[in-house]
């Protein structure tokens, strides 16, 4: 085994250098408001080992991260249902692009843009009792953490000024892809999106992508061929419009969001999360980039 | 003066033979239920002379056309300043497509386009008191005949259905071209396309446009100049994705409504009404196509 | 009858003083060096009047004008069979754009952007026996005057710069909208746009098309009801996709070209040309723009 | 080492029963003539142990499956400079699209759809003394095999009906990312595709790509960054506009070609190589891509 500690405290050090940390996302006031000085990575393998280094216990908003959870648990729920209203294919296009949506006719490219996740969002409230309280108990299983919880105040936010979620949510509608009220799936939605967590609690949320479908608490949640589905899914679709960039420097599964977190995984080996709020032009976290970069190149760990 | 009444009576025993007469818009009960066989002609000259052939005194639901008179009452209002938030430019696409106004950041390619009459509805909600009211009233007078008024079934239905308006106005939203809330303007919106008119009541409403500005009540709504665009934005812009069409087979201005009425028009001399509920495959009323086709030729009056 | 010449003389006075004269194409050296300050305005009335100011004798570039030409030949030709090739609707998008032509299966917008001149050319080499030398006498033949020729430095540079050109040929041709070979189609239609004439000189070309297809010559080359489509082709379609601007502004069918030429006109009225080389950012003549407005509000005539 | 022979024989077993084998490609004769009933699956593994089933030793047209060794061996000569004329991103459309190109000023999205191929083809003109004669030498190295040639029939057809390459070609020179002329590039792009090879001969080729760069004759030709890249550019990008369900079902780096071969890898593990001429709707080949999914289904070997 590389010395893993040793590994992270360097790269660590060279990416705090970075002159450049890129930008906060300000289009609302909790994601505006944080430090942009934030920065921490999180390993865990699948012998159970923990590393980290820098602020790995901070809690921050997930954001888009909870699409892949959502995702899972629509899996686990529906089966391959979920393909009937949503496609496998990168979208080649920003993440809140609506054209690709009605010249498709209300199929989202994939459950990991907006108007995708929104169908999965839909998936769930028409599947589960509680949808919001369902939903954070799974995500508080998965972490084995029952600390893990929704900011209502970011939730809130997100709906004030979720515009071009709504437009999404009523052209699905149109469509005929959303069998709920808009409000009621959109509700939801946001507060998925809400979620808070640390570095160390998505390394573990995100564990039963390298085991096989099989979570921290060892229970069995969906079959090896749903996680090759959904790692194979954040591989071509995970980055918004970056996903080959991501797949050509880092070479793993992973996910990202607009808080500054990623997630990316190698199956069987390791689960590591970086967050640093600080994005690029695309909407990554530019240290996080960075430091997964370097991570792969380091140890020579990817999937290619 | 040309004998009109026998050439309406012409194109109207000829058209009725069609045996296509395409098909009712269906989106809503309230259309789908209407009689394929209505067909009517009206037509008012400048001097006021009146003609009319078939169905020219039964309502139906203007739908569309009413966005020529509430551009106008916008222009009437704020000048100039409406073409700071919509362009004037064909757009070249279905009525309903998102996509243009997306890659254009949020500006409507021109105001006779669902998402550019929402931006005018904006307007006129946040310059009329009693918006509803005002405009219907601004309606009666132009038509001088207060017996005009509003479908609220029919306002309801598409308020209930109208999802792709919904996604419109929240994209016009996220762009900062909305000033006031989404339900309130597209209550409005929904409220002005379930007006009901007669063919020979459309022909007075748009008497202004012919007539350089000036109702059949004699009052100035709007200047020359003013009077010049809108007869220019409905030739390029008043067919949906048949604008060029209309232009080339009728050559005048003129705007359509999924009701299946037209309106057209030639300046200083006449306005012309047609309704006929059966459209052809771009929404047009197929038999009112047809009948303003035949009477362009047949009379040579138009602006080409 | 207005003082015409007085109206003119203040027009070009007044245009002349624009600090902006736009910026002239220099995408070949030919047009790159004519000198922004030329400015010349030619009318040319239904009884047979002349009136003109400024440079309205020397020769320029006419470019995309040739192209109204063009269609006038091949619609004389071949009839309505030209719509079997090339639709009639405004195409909503830059001039060389080919992302239409791709979508909508390789039949283009309509026969004023590139992809669909490139078509009409394709029916003219079809149908011509000699088709440089039979358009240039058909060109001749409109403006009584053997004495117009084409610019072949013009039509070379064109050719060796024209990329985009064989780039819409090439995929005219992947969809068999193409019958000749791509290498002859273009080199008749770089031949084509390098036509030089003067605004005098374009004024009695043009004059067919407000004069119910009958020329200078007295000739009848096609019906009222293809010089009916040919007006409203130019009037939604003439100028790039500031179509519906020019629409608005100044109410005349008409066509621009890159050269710095403008031609409009009024049915049974006039026919009008401005030359001044300096375009504007939708690559249309600045001051001619300029001037034809001031000339239609002025003397109140256009077709609104 | 699981049982390789047993599991192609039961693979081909099952995949020849398939009552729906797709359509041969028909666009030129030479591909349309081929005999849809040829199957073929080739193994090697990086211990150098040989598996086939069925015609792995028949020859066919790689065609777009060269897009892959064109991108190596420019990587080779000019190192990441390739990346400053051609991006990383699915393209998430048809593989002929010119629309992105445009939209996006000639800079195509990855170097596996046909406009970032040609200018990979640019690329090599320029820096290759004799291009056609010193890429196949490459080839024949790569696969230690001095019989591997082009289909010389085969490139004249390419030539002569890919219209839409060439207006790939041109647009590309009108954004000035064509260095050298489209006849030239074209002439060697279309030889390039034209190469035939069997399933075993295909498998030696891209032996590199799972063996750090190194092929069979132990030469090093990229290094291992190289071949990460290369890997993760085949999984988001290698199958048009299914690589995401390519990545979804089989979960390998591959490419496919319309001539019905695939080549997939997993690194330090095994290249596999299926060949049947019979292609789904989205132009990969129908059997191939039933029994690479069959084969990392029933070996549990793939990258997630």
């Amino acid at each position: 085994m590389p010395d893993y500690q040793a590994i992270l405290n360097t790269i660590y050090s060279e990416a705090i250098q970075a002159s450049d940390k890129g930008i906060v996302a300000s289009y609302i006031p909790e994601l505006a408001h944080i430090d942009i000085n934030n920065f921490g990575i999180h390993l865990r393998t699948s012998e159970g080992k923990n590393f980290g280094v820098g602020d790995y216990n901070k809690l921050f908003s997930i954001q888009s991260i909870s699409k892949v959870l959502a995702l899972s648990k629509a899996m686990e729920l529906v089966g391959e249902a979920v393909w009937d209203r949503v496609d496998v294919e990168p979208s080649g296009n920003p993440f809140n692009f609506l054209t690709l949506l009605e010249v498709e006719n209300g199929i989202p490219r994939n459950p990991l843009i907006n108007s995708g996740a929104i169908v999965i969002s839909d998936i769930l409230v028409s599947k589960l009792k509680n949808p919001k309280d369902d939903f954070l108990n799974y995500i508080r299983d998965l972490v084995n953490d029952n600390s893990v919880n929704y900011n209502m105040d970011v939730a809130q936010s997100e709906k004030a000024t979720g515009f071009k979620n709504y437009a999404a949510a009523n052209l699905l509608k149109s469509f005929k892809n959303l069998n709920n009220p808009v409000e009621e799936v959109l509700d939801f939605y946001f507060h998925q999106c809400s979620i808070e967590m640390t570095c160390s609690q998505l390394s573990n949320a995100f564990y039963l992508f390298a085991n096989n479908g099989c979570c921290l608490r060892n229970k069995l949640h969906i079959n090896d061929r749903q996680v090759k589905r959904i790692n194979a899914i954040m591989l071509t679709c995970g980055f918004y419009d970056e996903a080959g960039e991501f797949a050509f420097e880092v070479g793993l599964p992973g996910k990202s969001g607009v808080g500054g977190g990623i997630v990316a995984l190698l199956p069987d080996k390791f689960v590591i999360t970086t967050w640093s709020p600080g994005l690029n032009v695309k909407g990554n976290s530019k240290l996080g980039m960075l430091a997964l970069e370097q991570f792969t190149t380091k140890t020579k760990l990817s999937i290619f």
